[in-house]
């Protein structure tokens, strides 16, 4: 069993995704038990994709937006995860971030075998760049669900990083209102009557 | 905002999903710092049906065996788990069992818009069955992810149910070996290889 052959590789890149498992991200679970991880959050997102397909514009393939959600967080087994409002909003998308990801998409992509590593390597950089529909509809996405987690619990990472209504205003709501208007909408609207329910407006 | 518009099914749908986040299974992760759980379990088994599509059948529809996989424990929400190696092997499939998943798939996807909560039961009922080529290629991952985990850590749910070779052989090789031969073969020898260094067999 030589340790380069097909097989081994595709099997070598599926061991090392269980790392993901262990990177935790600020927002808890909504029984409060612990934070979420990486791992568990991509697999929601991929539910996301399947279930808000119909509020999806037309140039979307959604199949395409399930694959990306699957594999777009896995640069953070080497770089882990940078909250949207850590470092109040400015850690999100840093340079030296960007780069050491590119560098982790590279490691772990490069695992797989050539046609598999090229084929993910490009579909995770059409996420990180959110020029095309499908990219922007599966970031769309990746920006509501933290939102939604959160009003389930007692407002998770917005107490931890006393995040303002505005700030959601300024950090989620511009790119995904144009990608998924009648969703931010109506999350919009929960959050706004979520942060006055709790004195936060 | 009334409850019931397309909308807020969908999204009472993936509120509801967040649950599996707590159901824990048997198996723990690599790093043995707690125990996986179904929600990032079923986030592996999508990305295994991706990577290893050059080993499926060409009957096998793939992104459906990912839809299936991304769905496949959400009955668990209702139900818990319940381990392969439990009760001597005998509590997996046990009839009481079946029912109560049945239940909670009309409970869980009837929460869901009519179109999405019938295409997702079908889609559910499908990979329960095990009749198709697609149905198959999805269950035979979700029987190969679990060891290949075990041995990742210390043996993990072999240890705690004292699991023997012989009983991987008789619970899990028999259809894994019709419809992913090359996969099983290289898996097997590999747990033959764990249980032999470690003194199982």
């Amino acid at each position: 069993m030589a340790p380069v052959d097909r097989l081994g590789q595709q099997l070598a890149f599926l061991r090392e995704v269980e790392k993901l498992k262990s990177v935790y991200r600020s927002t808890p679970l909504a029984d409060g038990s612990r934070k979420e991880n990486s791992g568990e959050h991509s697999w929601t997102l991929a539910l996301y994709a399947l279930v808000l397909a119909d509020q999806a514009g037309p140039d979307v393939d959604v199949a395409k937006a399930v694959r990306m959600l699957l594999i777009h967080d896995l640069v953070e087994i080497d770089v882990g995860d940078v909250p949207l409002h850590s470092q109040n909003g400015l850690a999100h998308g840093a340079a030296d971030i960007v780069l050491a990801e590119a560098a982790a998409a590279k490691r772990i992509f490069g695992l797989l075998p050539p046609d598999l590593a090229q084929e993910m390597l490009e579909t995770w950089h059409e996420f990180e760049d959110a020029q095309t529909p499908t990219a922007r509809y599966a970031k769309s996405l990746d920006r509501v669900q933290p939102p939604v987690l959160n009003m389930l619990g007692d407002g998770g990472s917005w107490l931890e990083y006393d995040v303002t209504l505005e700030q959601i205003d300024t950090r989620i709501a511009p790119k995904v209102a144009l990608t998924l208007p009648n969703v931010w909408q109506r999350v919009r609207a929960e959050i706004a009557q979520w942060f006055s329910a709790h004195g936060r407006i």
